[in-house]
């Protein structure tokens, strides 16, 4: 797609500096040719202004007295999102419904769908309209998929699983996987049969590989707006609050609950049972065995409050040498009561 | 499916207190309708049971004076449990051989058995009877597969794998992928060929995204009635005894022997070429470099016995304080020096 | 397979000692068989010279006079990984294009490729010579796979995705996913478009289950003879050096380089939009926020240099006493100080 300048401003809404020229695409201020738009919002790259080749750029109201085609915004970087949405291409190449499908006789389908070649779905299963579902993806009994949704390539979606309008799965996302429940009897460990299923919100992405179990009575709940990066673990039971973000290799054990707007960096671990209140954070690799107040920032392992974790990565690197003066101290302090006659006073 | 509340009670083998009535689910405490079962394990609920709506719950001995339907038990969750499999449904809703699968011409079914569309099945293997295998499954050549086994979707088991009875496999695991194995060369890493297998014994349930590695010449080996959760790594060689659980997101390095009864928390990590004795625990998030002996706890990274974890677990947080003390202490001793002329005695 | 031992010795140029006998496969000492050939590289095992039933082994020269049927070497565990290589069997039962593959009808397809069953494979793409692709995979639009690839079953290949020569693809490995990039905005997190793409060098291994997002704008590169292992993430823009190795569920942040020759141990985390020199090392577990210098070793949370790291490992465990031994430090300085009259002096 090649847009006037002149029109992508108008679009996007933006006041428009310079003389017209035509734009086929978005890229990094380092990257961008002469037909592409890029933008400024770290004000660290403003040297990167002067030595780019891009066709014109997207720059705050600080910037717009330089030379060349700039587009001013309050926010660059949203409004270059808000440009990259126009030139994103969709991926995919098939439309309709494949004859190499195998569908159940009674699906219910939405306008617009596109369901690819060697997807299952199962009967009783209902999916709105303009949802698109890639190869090898399996769509269990009982599904409800919404509007608008992409299944990208070998989702797995268990009996029940219910999905939100707008969501989008990325390859290989498990929802619906069996919890991990046993219980100790004479015979060893017994299965519980997990007989619950899984509800996804609306405008939901879960990343690739990511599984997430279904409920063992009931439902494991991500709430809408929720973004699971990749190969995150959500045990059964969990539930997420609305807008938090999990990033990738996250992992949630079973009937936590997760409150909204809560942000998980890589690799943290949460126990079970326990609850993260609305709007915490919680650090990378943080180990977090008990519940977080709402709005508080954990990290580490044990996964302490924000500054006495900070403080303690700060401490970490000089433990060798509080150890080495510990026994120093110790030492010296023998010396000196040996040294005044009160080596017998205490200890 | 609905039971009558007698019917039930006497199937489970269990004393029944109150009126009968229609049973059609199981459920929580807190969830559950006046149809529906539910039990009380934990006393810390036990307020629950006034509030409840369940139709009747299974309750322990020291409960069962209470007003209510209730059905006395010596192990209510495990009574529980058993209920649970009375209404489970089975997942899928396919049944028979799929003209849509691709299956070599000399493939051995037993009885029973389902095989989705979309599975592809390669020469010289053995399915047991009763067995079911969802859509987007690879069973490569050579495989045994037992009797009773569940594949969910997208599960892949390279050429060789030998699966016991009763094995469930959920969504997207991989047995028998290359182990990780290169040689240093004049000419950069070589590929070390992995020629090996996985044997996999009975009652083995295997988590979605779990990779399990085959061996570089003999067989990695998962033994019976093991259970692995979710996204668990497992190297190339590495043996697990009969009955250990391995939760979310453990990582075991190639060759290291894992014995019976052994217990694994999220996210631990373990290195390659060491032992794991019988029934010894790993804590979450802990690093293991070194063996462990049987029946040992060990956490944290390094890995220390339990007593010295919980222990560093509870000093962690006074880290900062520590080094501020030590600080103060310098000081003080240096003073008090100064102060008695013995600062040139020692140090 | 069946090798002369002395046609085996030619093949692979060593010396041989001893009479000629039939060799049907390779296996470790411990197990290997009257038919099989196996190898001494480390000296640790040399007392299983004695006992094993190996029909030959490969022996460094300092064994050489030892009785029995030996192959000397230079680097015996070189040279076994050879004959490795002579025994290893082809994974895989079909060959040709299938019929029940899905192929774009423009799809430029090299000699000698095998395409399973259940592949989809989506419009001008490119897919070099002798390439086999197990069923489930799926390969978007405008890809370009190199000669001699392998990919395993259910392997995701999204659009543009590039792969060069002799590269493996493990069972359920992604490429392609879309990067996790948001804005926040005044209505909740904006998605960014992810509209670039990934591209893979030669000799490349990927590890089953593991995730490559698609860069934002651009690329997420994967150098040439990278070996990266199971369950890894790699975030969206994150560039590899050649011949670096990243052991299973290493995690590696958004826009972070790597360089070449880097090695990563298992579960390691690596921050977003930082560097990692060549050569460098991080060790397992590892929560790395900064950039590390060329050939430097860091290990730890927060990651330290290597020599701190260690130091820090040893004094973990005695953390608890540190603690104590402060507290009866300051409890006898300030007896003394008590004894000695100079309590008011300082502090």
């Amino acid at each position: 797609m090649v847009l006037k300048l002149t029109a992508l401003a108008a679009s996007l809404g933006l006041e428009f500096h310079g003389d017209d020229c035509e734009i086929a695409g978005v890229n990094t201020l380092e990257k961008a040719g002469p037909n592409e738009l890029s933008f400024l919002a770290n004000p660290k790259y403003v040297a990167q202004l002067d030595s780019t080749r891009a066709g014109a750029v997207i720059v705050a109201q600080t910037q717009a007295t330089r030379p060349g085609r700039l587009l001013v915004s309050a926010d660059p970087y949203l409004d270059f999102c808000r440009a990259v949405e126009l030139f994103a291409l969709r991926q995919g190449s098939f439309f309709g419904v494949s004859p190499l499908a195998a569908l159940a006789s009674d699906l219910v389908l939405g306008l617009g769908c596109t369901i690819y070649p060697f997807v299952f779905v199962g009967p009783r299963t209902v999916i709105g309209a303009n949802t698109t579902i890639f190869p090898g993806c399996y769509v269990g009994e009982d599904c409800r998929i919404g509007s608008g949704c992409t299944l990208y390539p070998n989702v797995v979606l268990m009996a029940g699983t219910e999905i939100g309008d707008k969501v989008t799965l990325n390859p290989g996302a498990v929802l619906g996987s069996e919890g991990f429940g046993f219980a100790p009897s004479a015979t060893g460990l017994r299965k519980i049969p997990q007989i619950g299923r899984v509800i996804v919100g609306d405008r939901v992405e879960i990343g690739a590989n990511t599984a997430i179990d279904r409920a063992a009575l009931d439902a494991t709940v991500i709430g809408s707006g929720v973004k699971i990066d990749n190969l995150v673990q959500i045990g059964h039971n969990v539930t997420i609050g609305d807008n938090s973000i999990l990033v990738a290799q996250v992992g949630i054990s079973g009937s936590t609950k997760v409150g909204k707007g809560v942000t998980m960096a890589g690799q943290a671990g949460i126990s079970g049972h326990i609850e993260i209140g609305d709007g915490a954070t919680v650090g990378p690799q943080a180990g977090v065995g008990h519940s977080v107040a709402a709005g508080k920032t954990v990290g580490g392992h044990p996964a302490m409050e924000r500054v006495t974790y900070l403080r303690c990565l700060a401490v970490m690197p000089k433990l060798p040498d509080m150890a080495r003066r510990i026994n120093q101290l110790e030492k010296e302090l023998a010396a000196l009561k040996l040294a005044i006659g009160k080596g017998g006073t205490d200890g």
